[in-house]
């Protein structure tokens, strides 16, 4: 295993469900305010402090960032070819609503000046909330207690509140907040690392309009070129009624709109200060400036009248009842266990639920990769939602079913004669790759999110969605892989794929890439079951029609919408054929010599990079050798074959597994967050448990170690899904394939016991994980077939079953109280 | 044999020692700035017209240019990663000062307006000036002849002058001249094609000074970034004393200079205005601003006191002598005539002769590649002047030598441990080239350089240059190769070469490129016997130690010279024999079935573009397609493994060439104008006489018939070293390899007779292909032996061969009467 290991001393105790920051240091602020990120999915606040701040320059970014809204310039090559991205796709830093200052006479409160004392930052998983609290002795002397709790609530997608509460300890007289919007705002750029930069230059959302009114205050911003509105609205609520009016002569800052007030306070007394904000865009709702301004007052007015206390109720409800579902439990190491509630927590945050907007890499915590989306979402973050919240993950493909049309026109444009090809980077589904040997070229893309589909149809049966959305979408990119690939005389007339990029970015442009054509048999297969099953009126399923005895209901609205879909996209039954054809004959590479399967034609024949005698420095390499040295090595970024291991393992035997994991390890040097965890898993399944649990090390708490040194731009989002992957996929085993539900858990001798739930067909089932034994619990939903190991087992509502270690295979089931014993130990 | 055959119409008559255009139209304007350049290798002027041109936006581009004048900016990359190239080079649009414009009292003359008879345009090869001459007969229907003479002498660097005669026809009055030069100017710009582009913004030659004396009006100019000085000086000269004083105030223009002559004349009198113009750079002279003053001064004082006529004369002069050694004579087709003598006239006008310049690619006559220097010189170009210039032909080599250290510091950025890697694109010796996978990875570059001093040593037996700047190239390149390759035991531990381009660019980083590995041999070969040849104090030749019985004078200063070299370089015995082991086990790939040499490792797997069914519209391919879809398909640019067959030729059969030939041609769509003449010196070699011909015609006549569309961007300089291959390489079948001269001749059915002339090892040969027979006689030299076919001749000076094509073979000698008979028929 090699692994780059930055020697991570934690900065946070390991309290496991929440993080607690203890001491505020410049050197740590960059990447807090990356970890005390909030968010809905919607609207993203990185971890600043209300009151700004004042450190030096590069240790801070002030950022809020709402899902999907960007802008998009020209993008200027210095060579340009043909049938490159045209535009960019910047997701924007958008009005900074955090603002809030607060003076003590002339004193103005900074973290940076006086004295703290008492400081707390508390990011809470249960309450869902950002919590700051401290004593400040002003440079003069004065004494206050401030805290400060920040909420963005999962039920309301546009609404964001501050509650700022400040005691005087030692003095009487006046205090004054100022509670601003600054619509002065702009990208941090960055050209230093590809990882980051970003192609805007200076600021391009405009203000469109101010707006004061007695009860609220509004900002409208409009971007430079994609040209979409924005509105920004606030509300300030103050406890105390003993305020001089608000002065606005002093917010003389450009940009800015905002209230000050003025509050006498004695020793001792407690004000506090409610700001509720919105964010509604044109994105959301395409409607007027004036309609748009209305619904974001309506929001700010709405929550002033629920209030502070209640949303924060209403917020700990949604995420007890989320916790319930997806908690992962791990005895005996409360560090490991933060960490995976701690991603937990981030994924939920960043997700877009809306079918239009997805999971940026970095989430909605900072500008990393320009806040687009990958195939992190497929590949990565899909699972995690697969089965603990199948109604986020629906949501996550339609958008690739709401972006099928920009996908088709790219295909066109790249050259091919029919299917979609879907966009290496994108927000709005439009190609933004700008580099295509490691981005276009991953034509892969289309067979990981057609995978996908078939993943959430084995995990939901959601025949709805695999009907009206997923079909359409198998069936185009299966077009694509007809019309990219060629029956090969030269290699016994298998179909064959040319001059496409692997996961794994080491590697460009390549023939037969493994991993590419395995995932586009999968696709064309699928499609073609599909296919057939829909003309047959969708009886039983893709995978088996049912027999005749057997009773089927049969839909002849499903053969309507096949048809209709056939006639829509020009689909001809000899069309269904030639993909059913180019799967069976698809070329997979194999080396008789070593046994295994190379990357793709020529990775075997390259010499190996002498990973060993590379300096530890010198990681990650594509910072620090050009692409043409990386290129003709063996090396690999990520797992590339590996992968394929992991998401199509039914097809491959353990010793197959493992000489190509024993192959492929040595020259993979986990430049790319994706990596670890995957190869987790991989160690998982072939019975190397130290390097499962030490590469499950390196993923679960990737972000709260800072362990990549850049969690400052943001988290990252894939391998915290990938961390909860490598307990439920690697250490239980856990396969949900076509029909079947299957368990294979062992348990990693660093542990007690751990415990996961998963929502697998409607049902919730619950798995403990012991040293004796395993046991399943079907805590909700009808009766459940599935496997342990070979062990056929099936559960009722209710049911648990117990599956001892002991060779002698002993279980017992047992009737639970039903939900009440959720938490019932074993 | 596929072209892209645009329907050309000739717009020129054919003429064989002129250019003329006998009509201006808008629509040939742009093309004909190009056509009509002049330069000397230093200055380059397009076309243009004195007074400027009216005609619609995109229908022309004002340009001079100075070889090796450039600025430079910082790249700014979409996706940056490690080790591109950070800055670019332009070569510059400098300083105006072709301007004279004439106004007869408040009328301006300009081509556009009133009306233009007994119009005529003339390139003339032999004088070596440009002509324009016109009767005007203004809006007012005033009358005048207008004769414009434009000479830059060969002779004089810096200098260049007009000389304009204006005679009033049907009128007395006032004609006034201004004369100008003009500061303001700026590269134009293209994002659209990226064979033009320039990543220059706006102008960034600012005007330092202004300088107005007596006798002269001077410029100085800085660049922005790259800070060189520019001086631009003039001298008018009038010939009519009647002449009111130089009125300034009309002279309004910003950063424009001059003299204004208002001229009294009477009908029928000639006025005449001499422009003496001159370019001094810091680049030239690395001295004050004052020193560089001085300098262009002198120069345009100096050509003054010699004169318009004496000036001409001179550059006739030159022509003479360079029209007697490099004169390709074709009898029967004075349109193949025309082309190749236009074609060597603007090589020897483009190419920089100081050892500080080269030649770019499209000479100094356009923006086209932005005056970027490539593989062109050393492939192309260079055949040209080896075998009619070999003083040129070292100059070229030379600028390799000079850059060699920033070759060094770009090996060492990719990542190379030893060696030199010189840049696939270049003004000043730094890469940048700004799409590394059809630039940096073109490794071949190397050994093209490499074989370049191999040629010059072959053709020309200079040792000097060979032992103190040639030897230090060929050990470094030979390093790189060494570094970049390794034995694989996966092919019998040959020497494989990894992720390189290869000549042809629509195939990107593949393994082991055919032409890659062939030519990396010949440099490592080479580069072993001229160090071996060294250490033995440089006895015989690199090919061949004289036998102890031959007489041989020992330098031992050679021995000395190499001491300090491998001393320098840090060259061990030990590496010398690596390079003749990697030599030895270079693996060259080679397909069984089809009994050709593959491209690379995985190119004949590809599925092959369908050449015949792409419209003709949709060439050049990479305009109009995807870099991705090109790459995956077979599909060539231009020749790769053809050119191997071509620079190799005595490396392989002709069987073998007649079948790679047949393979290639196929799949070969000639979108790079370096394509054709390969093809057709190859289709000579293996007897395709119409095809050579064929290919030979798209070559000959490519920019004066405007084949590929784009001449107004510049001329296509290494298709007209190309043309000039044809005959000679192609027709005559002349190699020098090592130590031998040796002769093919085939007459093309279509012509009587052609004839050349070569410089080879300070011999002057005439071979003369005539429909019975060859004849070579020598001019000058001692005594020369070479090959006809098989044949050893000997010749001594002054005499002739004969060989008749009869099957008998009979030959006579003769002895001329000298140089005098140097125009004698056969």
């Amino acid at each position: 295993m090699r692994i780059k290991k930055i020697k991570v001393s934690p900065i946070y105790s390991f309290d496991e469900w929440q993080v607690v920051e203890e001491q505020f240091t410049v050197e740590n602020n960059y990447r807090n305010e990356t970890i005390f990120s909030l968010g809905n999915g919607y609207i993203g606040m990185r971890g600043n402090f209300e009151e700004g701040y004042d450190g030096p320059e590069g240790t801070g970014v002030e950022g809020t960032y709402l899902n999907g809204f960007f802008d998009s310039e020209h993008i200027k090559y210095t060579e340009i070819a043909y049938g490159y991205a045209e535009k960019s796709q910047t997701m924007l830093n958008v009005t900074n609503s955090k603002i809030i200052k607060l003076y003590l006479e002339d004193e103005e409160f900074n973290m940076m000046s006086g004295e703290i004392s008492d400081y707390k930052r508390v990011l809470d998983l249960k309450a869902g909330t950002l919590k700051r609290s401290l004593v400040w002795t002003s440079p003069a002397g004065k004494k206050i207690r401030i805290e400060i709790t920040r909420v963005i609530p999962f039920t309301e997608k546009h609404l964001a509140v501050i509650n700022y509460t400040v005691t005087p300890l030692n003095f009487d007289g006046e205090i004054t907040f100022l509670s601003a919007l600054d619509g002065k705002v702009q990208n941090m750029t960055s050209q230093n690392d590809p990882r980051v930069g970003s192609s805007l230059q200076g600021p391009v959302l405009s203000v469109k309009a101010q707006v004061e009114e007695a009860d609220f205050k509004a900002i409208v911003q409009e971007t430079k070129n994609t040209k979409f509105l924005l509105v920004c609205a606030m509300k300030n609520q103050l406890s105390s009624h003993q305020m001089t009016a608000a002065r606005t002569e002093d917010l003389s800052f450009r940009s800015m709109l905002g209230d000050i007030f003025v509050v006498p306070v004695s020793k001792g007394d407690k004000v506090t200060l409610n700001k509720y904000i919105s964010f509604v865009t044109s994105r959301d709702y395409e409607v007027s400036q004036a309609e748009l301004l209305d619904k974001a007052v309506d929001v700010i007015r709405k929550a002033e009248k629920v209030g502070f206390a209640e949303i924060c109720g209403k917020q700990q409800d949604y995420l007890k009842e989320f916790w319930q579902r997806t908690d992962v439990v791990i005895e005996g190491d409360p560090a490991l266990q933060q960490g995976l509630r701690f991603n937990s927590f981030h994924l939920l945050q960043s997700t877009g639920r809306d079918g239009k907007t997805n999971i940026s890499a970095k989430g909605l915590t900072g500008e990393g990769y320009e806040g687009h989306y990958f195939w992190d979402t497929e590949t990565y973050i899909l699972s995690f939602f697969l089965f603990n919240n199948p109604k986020i993950a629906r949501k996550l493909l339609e958008f690739r079913y709401n972006t099928l049309d920009k996908a088709r026109k790219r295909a066109e444009e790249i050259g091919h004669k029919k299917g979609a090809l879907f966009p290496w980077r994108t927000i709005d589904g439009e190609e933004c790759s700008t580099y295509f040997p490691a981005g276009t070229a991953q034509y892969h893309i289309d067979a990981d999110i057609a995978f996908a589909i078939k993943r959430y149809y084995d995990a939901t049966g959601d025949r709805d969605f695999l009907i009206h959305y997923g079909a359409e979408i198998l069936f185009e990119t299966a077009r694509l892989w007809l019309d990219l690939g060629r029956y090969n005389k030269r290699k016994n007339n298998k179909f064959c794929i040319y001059g496409v990029t692997g996961p794994d970015e080491y590697t460009a442009i390549v023939n037969n890439n493994c991993y590419t054509n395995l995932m586009a048999k999968e696709n064309l297969e699928f499609a073609y079951k599909v296919a057939v099953w829909l003309k047959h009126d969708g009886v039983g399923s893709p995978y088996k029609r049912p027999g005749k005895a057997e009773e089927t209901t049969v839909d002849h609205q499903v053969g309507e919408v096949y048809k209709k879909l056939a006639q829509k996209i020009a689909l001809e039954d000899q069309e269904i054929m030639e993909w059913k054809k180019a799967a069976d004959r698809m070329y997979i590479p194999y080396d008789r010599r070593l046994r295994i399967l190379p990357q793709d034609d020529s990775f075997l024949d390259k010499p190996i990079w002498d990973l060993e005698k590379t300096p530890l420095e010198k990681f990650p390499l594509l910072l620090n050798y050009h692409p043409l040295l990386i290129y003709k090595h063996q090396v690999c970024k990520q797992p590339d074959l590996i992968l394929a291991l992991l998401l199509l393992g039914h097809k491959f035997t353990k010793s197959m597994k493992r000489r190509n994991y024993d192959y492929y390890e040595k020259i993979t040097c986990h430049d790319s967050s994706l990596s670890p965890c995957i190869f987790s898993m991989v160690a998982s399944h072939v019975g190397y448990y130290e390097k499962a649990y030490e590469y499950f090390m390196s993923t679960v708490r990737l972000d709260l170690d800072d362990f990549y040194g850049n969690t400052k731009d943001g988290i990252h989002a894939a391998s915290m899904a990938g961390a909860w992957m490598c307990v439920v996929y690697g250490f239980a085993g856990m396969v949900a394939h076509e029909d079947t539900l299957s368990f294979a858990p062992y348990l990693p001798k660093q542990w007690a016991e751990y415990r996961f739930k998963i929502t697998y067909r409607g049902r919730l089932l619950q798995v403990t994980v012991g040293k004796k034994g395993v046991e399943y619990r079907l805590l909700a939903g009808e009766g459940l077939t599935f496997y342990h190991k070979t062990r056929k087992l099936t559960l009722k509502e209710g049911m648990a079953v117990f599956c001892p270690n002991s060779p002698h295979f002993v279980s017992w089931l047992r009737r639970t109280r039903g939900r009440g014993l959720l938490r019932e130990r074993l």
